[in-house]
């Protein structure tokens, strides 16, 4: 990536440093999940091509899968029309869930109550070690 | 709705009140935009079943489409799984953008440059007074 990338050049951040990333899945077009990124994360992203966030409860970099091995490879990069936010389509190995689903958004509205209606890929003890 | 919805009770607000709501095509799956809603308008779109959004720049509450037409209509709710994000599958009248393009995301990066990639949809100087 060169220093000038028109990308990070017209990301808005917000005030904590971050930006909302939407992650789509680039087979099923299944919205997978939504995280965070700084400056810094957006950058390392690009250059490497893996999905990498700032974890915003831990206050720390977060590259997607390196506990889990369910990496993110970036497909398609797409910024929005006030540039306040990104949408990413990616390869996704495993699930993008930490619960085990493949989408974070495995949790359906039916009249008024949620009902689980989601691929469950993992179990996440089998994952992680503080699952 | 009943005056207690499981939704609403899940649904983590952040400091200023707000959830980021992504909204994805029902038809096509394209990613269209994302705004977001208090819990006031979360009922107020789960009530009508079109999209009502706050207006952060505005500070005031959003009705999609009042001024365009180009209305959102529900079609499926999710949550993720930590309860901060939306995720509304709607039929879009028109464009979601103000800009014209069907979806917000209509810049693409390609080879470090952003390139517009978007269905153009509608004049926005045909649609708002102050466009």
């Amino acid at each position: 990536m060169s220093a000038s990338d028109s990308l990070v050049d017209v990301v808005s951040f917000d005030a904590d440093g971050l930006v909302p990333t939407i992650v789509q899945d680039a087979e099923s077009d299944q919205v997978l999940m939504m995280a965070y990124m700084t400056a810094e994360t957006l950058r390392k992203t690009l250059e490497t091509g893996r999905m990498v966030y700032w974890s915003r409860s831990r206050q720390e970099r977060w590259e997607k899968g390196a506990t889990s091995g369910h990496t993110q490879a970036v497909r398609e990069v797409r910024v929005d029309c006030d540039g306040d936010t990104l949408l990413f389509r990616v390869d996704q190995t495993g699930g993008a869930c930490h619960t085990g689903y493949r989408s974070c958004f495995y949790r359906r509205r039916d009249e008024g109550e949620l009902v689980v209606d989601g691929e469950r890929v993992f179990d996440p003890d089998d994952v992680y070690d503080d699952a």
